[in-house]
Formats: C-alpha cells, sequence, structure tokens
C-alpha cells in the first residue's frame, strides 16, 4: 500500500537542510505521526525520530517498543534502533548526533526529554522543530483536505441537530453531552472539546461546561470538535433561546460581519496577520476593540492547534492548501459572549469554507 | 470546601526552597493539577505556575482563560496574571523570575515552552521539575489511595467479567472494545488503553491489538487501564485459551514466582531497585534474564508512568503511601509473552496489592 510518509520523510530531511540543522529531532506527537504514521504515545520512555542531512533516518524506541514500531506504517522502511529500561536513553541518542551544531527537537516534545538532549550534547543550540516540520504541515494534501472536510461536515450536522434540541432548562453539560453523542454519530472517532456556555458564561471563550440551568432569553455559545481519521473539526455557533438577551443582536451582526471579512481576506500571499487584522478591524469600528480577546484563529490538521496563527505579528503568507479557523468574537464581562468560527482553506484564488452550517443567527427552544 | 491544593502549594514551595531553586515553573500537566485542581489542556498557549521561595505563587495565564483559571479549584486563592494574543508570554514571565539562578519545569513542559524560557531567562540554568514536585506527588493521602484502590477494584472486576468471554474466534480488537466498555461499566471515568496480545503478539510489550483472530491453544495478555476521579488503574493477567501453548506453563510459573519475590520484597526504606532486582533475579535463574524486556514498574497515580520508577539504578526508599506497578513479564519472539502486573502501595510494615484478581493461571473458553 502506498503511504505518503517516505515522501514527507523526504521533505523532512531536505528542510532540515534548508534550515542548516544539525539534526531534527521528533519525539512522539503529531509531527511524529505526520511523518511515519507511528502513532506512540508520549511517555517518560524516549522514543524518538533522527533527522539528519546526508544520512538515514533512524527511529530510536524503547526496546520493548520495538515490535510495536516494526509493526507501523514506516516500520519496515526505517531503520530502528532502540535502548533498554536502564540504560541512558540520551546516551544512545547523542551517539547518533554531531556534538555541536544548530538542533530542532518538536515543539511538544517533554521538557524531560530536551533537557536529557541538552545534558548529552552540551554544545549544541536548540530551536523549536515546528518551523521545520510546520513548512510541511501547513499545506494539506487532498486525503488531508477531505478529513478535514469530513470532519467539518460532520461538525455541521452535528450543530444542526442541537438546535433542534430544547435546550431552555437543560444544563450546559447536559447539551454538552448531547453534542458528543451527536459528533460520534456524524462520523467522528473521538470528541475532543465541547464548550456550552450560557448567559453570563458566553464571556469565558474557554468555560468549561457545568450544571448552569439554561434559560429562555439568553444565549448559548457552541464550541466543539474531534477528529475524524485524525484530522479536527473545530466549530463555533452562537445561538439564542426563545429570543436574544437585550442588545445582543446589534453584536451578533458585528461578529458575524468580522468573520465574513476576515474570509473575505484570505487569500495566497497575503500575511496571515492580515486576515486577523480584518477581523479586528470590524470590531474595533463598533467600539469593542478590547472585548475580542484572543486571535482571530489558528490552524488545523493532525492538532486542533497548529500552525498557521492568525495572529498580530505572523508575517508567514497564506498558500493554497493551508487550512486555519476563522473565530472572532465579542465578550461582555457579565452579560454575554459571541463567538463565531469556520474552517477555512486557502485556495487558488481566495478561500473555501469547510463549514457549511448557516452564520444567521438562530433561535432554539 | 476544604481543598487539598493550599497545603500541597505550599509543601512545593518549601521543596523549591530546600531545591535552592530560584524558581519551579508549573505548565498544564498532571503537576499543575495535583498542585492546583487547575485542568487545563496543554496547549501553545502558554499557562504557568510561578512558584519562587519568599514570594506567594502566581498562576500566568492566557487572557481568554482568565475567568476559566478564577473559576477552578484554586481560582478565589490565587493570584491571576494574564496575557493577550499577540504580546510576548514569555517576556511577561521573565518579568516575575530573577535574572538567574536554577529554575527547575515541569517534566512534561512542552520543548517549545522550555526554548521560550531560556531565551526569556539566558542566564538561568534548568532542571526537571519531576525532583521537586513528585517528593509530594509519591506519598499518596488517604483520598488518592481510596480512588486508586476504586480504579484498581474496578479493573478487577472488569477482569473478572472478561474472562467469562468466549474468547476463541473473536479479534484481538474485539476483545479490547469489550474491556474497555466493561471498566466503564466498573467506575471508570475515562478508558486509557487496552492491549489485548494474542499468540505471538504477546511477544512483544505494547502491542497495538489489532484484526489478528485469537485461537484455542493460544495465550491472551490483558493489560488494560483507565482512570476514577482521575486516578488510574493500570493491571495486568495473561490468561489461555482452552489450553496453553506447549512450554507455556512453566514459564508462567516463573513470571508469577517473580511477580510474587517483588511484592515480597516491598517494605518502606529499601531502594526501588531492590523491588525490581527481586523479580529480576526469579527470571534470571530460570534462564530469561535477557527475556525480561523491561522494568519491573513504575509509579502511579494522577498519571499511568509516574514517580518512583521500580528500575535499576533508583536507589529512592520507598515510603509508605507510594504506589506502583509491578509487572514483570517474560518474552519469547515468534512463540508467547507472559505479565503479570498489580498496583501495589507501601504500608508501615511491607506492602498491600490494590489488585484482588487471581494471578493463578486462568483458562477461558
Amino acid at each position: 500500500m502506498a503511504t505518503p510518509f517516505g515522501d514527507r520523510l523526504r521533505g523532512a530531511a531536505h528542510a532540515t537542510e534548508r534550515a542548516k540543522l544539525a539534526a531534527l529531532l521528533v519525539t512522539p506527537s503529531a509531527d511524529l505521526r505526520y511523518l511515519t504514521g507511528y502513532d506512540a504515545p508520549p511517555f517518560e520512555r524516549l522514543t524518538c525520530l533522527v533527522l539528519r542531512p546526508g544520512a538515514d533516518p533512524v527511529l530510536l524506541v524503547p526496546e520493548l517498543e520495538r515490535p510495536r514500531a516494526a509493526a507501523s506504517p514506516i516500520g519496515g522502511e526505517l531503520e530502528l534502533a532502540s535502548w533498554r529500561d536502564g540504560d541512558d536513553a540520551y546516551g544512545a541518542l547523542a551517539g547518533m548526533l554531531p556534538a555541536q551544531g544548530r538542533f530542532a527537537v518538536n515543539d511538544t516534545t517533554w521538557a524531560a526529554h530536551l533537557l536529557g538532549f541538552q545534558r548529552a550534547v552540551p554544545a549544541a543550540a536548540w530551536r523549536p522543530g515546528s518551523a521545520v516540520v510546520s513548512s510541511l504541515r501547513v499545506r494539506k494534501d487532498p486525503q488531508e483536505l477531505e478529513l478535514l472536510s469530513r470532519a467539518a461536515r460532520g461538525a455541521d450536522e452535528a450543530f444542526r441537530r442541537i438546535t433542534a434540541l430544547r435546550m431552555d432548562g437543560l444544563r450546559e453539560e447536559e447539551v454538552a453531552e448531547s453534542l458528543s453523542d451527536l459528533l460520534r454519530e456524524h462520523g467522528h472517532d473521538t470528541v475532543d472539546f465541547t464548550i456550552v456556555a450560557s448567559g453570563p458564561n458566553g464571556a469565558s471563550p474557554h468555560h468549561e461546561p457545568g450544571a448552569r440551568p439554561i434559560r429562555a432569553g439568553e444565549e448559548v455559545v457552541l464550541d466543539f470538535g474531534g477528529t475524524v481519521g485524525g484530522y479536527f473539526s473545530d466549530m463555533t455557533r452562537t445561538v439564542v433561546v426563545e429570543r436574544p438577551p437585550n442588545g445582543f443582536s446589534q453584536v451578533y451582526d458585528v461578529v458575524k460581519e468580522a468573520q465574513e471579512a476576515a474570509f473575505q481576506a484570505v487569500r495566497p500571499g497575503i500575511p496571515a496577520e492580515e486576515v486577523d487584522a480584518a477581523a479586528r478591524e470590524v470590531i474595533a469600528m463598533a467600539g469593542y476593540a478590547d472585548r475580542f480577546l484572543h486571535r482571530t484563529g489558528h490552524g488545523i490538521g493532525l492538532e486542533v492547534h497548529e500552525h498557521p496563527y492568525i495572529v498580530a505579528g505572523n508575517r508567514t503568507p497564506l498558500e493554497p492548501g493551508m487550512c486555519f479557523s476563522i473565530e472572532p468574537g465579542i465578550y461582555l464581562d457579565g452579560q454575554f459572549g459571541i463567538r463565531i468560527e469556520d474552517i477555512v482553506t486557502v485556495t487558488e484564488t481566495g478561500g473555501q469554507r469547510l463549514n457549511r452550517a448557516t452564520r444567521d443567527l438562530e433561535t432554539v427552544a
């Protein structure tokens, strides 16, 4: 069976060379899954892919995981090395590395491992590996786009179904549970978050749903996602129960307009921060600049947050195949919050929404 | 409501001082949950608890998560500081830290964050935080022991029920699915792993269950766990279908005897590595030294693997309240594998098993 992993490994080796790195080290993470298909959990025992310019890649694994690594999609094509409990895993790794130079390590590597690397190769300089691996991961291939689309459509469908629910009187955590069931029903393998924030809780962007009963005349922020074939959905809609709170509808229109403005800004070649600026400008013009508490969005793929970040200061030019969220929000302490989020992909000529659910204000019972 | 978090934070502050650290930094992790009850996922946005000798603890959070942090168990008692998307979070953190000294960071902090800390405080020396926080976490209090016991009893019960299953003809992944359901049925909030390894797959200690059909005359290694109230179960039993493979029963007895010898070695004051040595000696005497591919065990609590590790070289003296696995195994390539694992706690006078399921060889249909 053809896998993309050989090509991706070669791409990462070239990117390592272009970045003038002596080595790129990749521990269990989305980066390792992307490059090799090997899905090991991050643990205290060191598993580490070693990429060096001009040398074949090697995967160092704990001896007890050697059979598991060998059975992984890339197992037959990748040199495996192993160390045994009680051995010095960092010493074993250092034996494969030059004594000095610039090294990169994937962003989510545990500090305990990085400190082990730094002790084992004290003359090395270290930098985050995202600059290398993300340069590949940001451009989604057709198979990846298909999985992201399926995830987005499943989230759309879960949203459509949840709006049929009578929310008046339900607790936030009950709606969260229903959303979770609906995501699974609509093709999700995992459900990773279900934010349900009602009334004043809506003003907390990462609210943890609780026992608060939802009441008529309140808004409910629904922000949810999970994975389909390893790729994430992440969508937010804000609905009202029976009727909008006082002053809500005008603010809703501002957020909706900001979301549209950011979407319209998407095209190849513009810096990521311009998409953020487009949303921010609409919200600032309406007088809510300091109530838009976060960046406009984040890349999405094997991780729910990944490069490119849609944030002031990120001058990375957009490229076709990039996928990210556009999710402006306005949060009014003690009153309500509003956020509208779609996943968008960059095409040759502009942007395309992977989510299709309406962004018009929906009223539920 | 009385929470343990105030005491734990004070304990960590004292441990930080005793270790002559300028600061201990704790990002989202089991350490952060242990110290504060704040259960935030690890992400690219920096959340970091700062403990400094002689100063009050501060929790630095992304501004959009401030309400969530304030609503957490320790939110009302802990000073919160925040930074905003687009700000330099590491600069904000450095402003709370001395310009030099020895700093510790929790083991699972992302490398991208540690590299950010190292850039922001270039004169600092960094070490893993486990030496500090684990000195507290290793000794479980009565509430923690109660949760670990409930988790172990739930695992025992799931094992008892799974042995009633007719395994002959089932695929490994089907048995894994049943184990998962049974763990939830018996009090587990999450199911984190269900290794089901039959026949030659049993020789791979961390085998990923697959489509292989289980057959009469084979062994099945079942290694499974999840959480109850945040605390882990982790148990392994090896059963045979209808009848043992050739040569299996004698090897099973060796593993069972090694497990018992390690358990009998447990008492306060002895170095952790002596428990490992006790199991290893039995297996070596039987001629399988190089077929026992891993350490004898690992601590367990809010993480499935934590300190103390039961491994050669770990001279940490056992103390009452410590909890860890004892899980020797013998793995014969191409034939079969055997592992028997219980969670054990150290008492004032010896050890006590939290798992109660029989370690005698069980035969299933």
